[in-house]
Parts: structure tokens; C-alpha cells; sequence
């Protein structure tokens, strides 16, 4: 826990939150942006920053969470399919710095359009993928 | 591995990618989009469609994946963050059904702008989250 940390709060329940989940180790809430229906938040309990500094277990006990609820929203809510999506880092416009996991759960033909569309770029993927490569 | 299935073929070789990583249960390679610098896709060696199916094994190989190879770009390769994606279903706007998680590397002032954004919805968001909880 962090003590100046806004999702710490909620999961102390110190700053009220619309809970849909909770185990021993995540919390999950619906954003309170109220942008997308069913908008949630998926966060582990132990606090870090985002996705860099996160112990490997810490994200798989998020990540199996992010299923879990995915599988609830498309088996008895009424949904066909799920975005997951992170922001990692203010460069990736992350804005709560408590890791943080958004679904937003889908329709077919909600007229939503998630996914981040850019033209082409004319790059040398060869000469991009030897630059990053491990 | 799935016969029909694009992404099997790129693990087996048999269509070329750009390589950026491969361990025993996961394989990376950079999306032909060519859409962002760097869009990379991590994607396990098992074959299975999204995160619905996925066993929590192969999804910890994967998100495990992710954050190496974020955390590579963040501190060897001149980024400040990234985003993570994962679409899920056709409803989700899924388009290859062999799950995926999208890295999209961030730099500051980069000019992209990766997030959805929507207007405020006027939801009671405690009737939601009552009709989602778990």
C-alpha cells in the first residue's frame, strides 16, 4: 500500500468504488470516466507503479483476473468479445500510477471503435526489428 | 499448433516475420501493420484463440512476455513507455484468432495518441456494476 495512492484508497476502501470483483490478491472496479459501459478496472492489491516495476506474479494474479471477468461479461452478461488494454508509463498517457488493466467489454455493432488506427508508416520493419530485438 | 491458423505458421517459419523475441512458450515478432514504431505482437506458441480460452498458464508465459519486452524497449531502446492491447472476440474487433497481445512504444511528445476516448455516458454506474459483479 501507498499512502498517497488513489487506488490504494479504494481497495481500503477508504474512496468509495463500484466493486466487481475482489480476491486475496486483485480488486476490480468500473471506471468511474463512465465512457464505455462496463468500463473496469482491473488492479492488484500489492502497489506498483505499472507493468515495469511489477513482479511477475503480482501481473499474473491481474492478468488471470482480467480473464475471469473477461469470460463472466461474454458467458453471463451479454457481451461477444472484450478490449484489454494498459497504459504503462506517462509517455503511454498513463494517468493513475497503480498498475491498472482497463476491459471494456463489447458488442457486436455498439458502434465502439477501440482499437487505435494509424495510416501506414513507411518503415523498414527488418531495420526497426534489428534495432529492438533481445 | 493449428493448421489453418496464420500465427502457427509464423512460429513453424513457414511465413517469415520480423523476429523480436522467442522463448520454449512464447514467440514476438512486429506487426506488418506498420502502423506505430516498434507495434509488436507476443503470441504463445500454443495455439488458442483469445484470452477466453487460454489456459492461465500459457496467458502468465504471455503477459510475462509482454513485460520483458516492455521493459527492453523502456530501458535499451529510447522509449518511455508503452501500451498494451489485446482485442478479444469479433466484437472486440479481434481480426487474427490466435491470441495476441499488441506493444505499442511510447516516447514522449510522440504525437500518437493510442487511448480511447468517448464522452461521458450518463450511466448509473452502481446499476451497472450491480448487473456485472461477480
Amino acid at each position: 500500500m501507498k499512502e498517497d495512492c488513489i487506488f490504494c484508497k479504494i481497495i481500503k476502501g477508504e474512496i468509495p468504488s463500484y466493486k466487481i470483483y475482489e480476491d486475496e490478491n486483485v480488486f476490480a472496479f468500473l471506471d468511474i470516466a463512465n465512457d464505455y459501459y462496463g468500463h473496469t478496472l482491473v488492479i492488484p492489491k500489492k502497489h506498483c507503479e505499472n507493468v515495469l516495476d511489477c513482479d511477475n506474479e503480482t501481473l499474473n494474479y491481474v492478468i488471470n483476473a482480467v480473464k475471469k471477468i473477461s469470460k463472466h461479461y461474454a458467458q453471463k452478461c451479454g457481451f461477444q468479445g472484450v478490449n484489454i488494454l494498459n497504459a504503462c508509463g506517462k509517455a503511454g498517457e498513463q494517468s493513475v500510477f497503480h498498475l491498472h488493466f482497463h476491459i471494456i467489454p463489447r458488442k457486436e455493432n455498439d458502434g465502439n471503435h477501440i482499437w487505435p488506427t494509424h495510416e501506414s508508416l513507411n518503415n523498414d520493419l527488418g531495420d526497426i526489428a534489428s534495432k529492438l530485438k533481445l
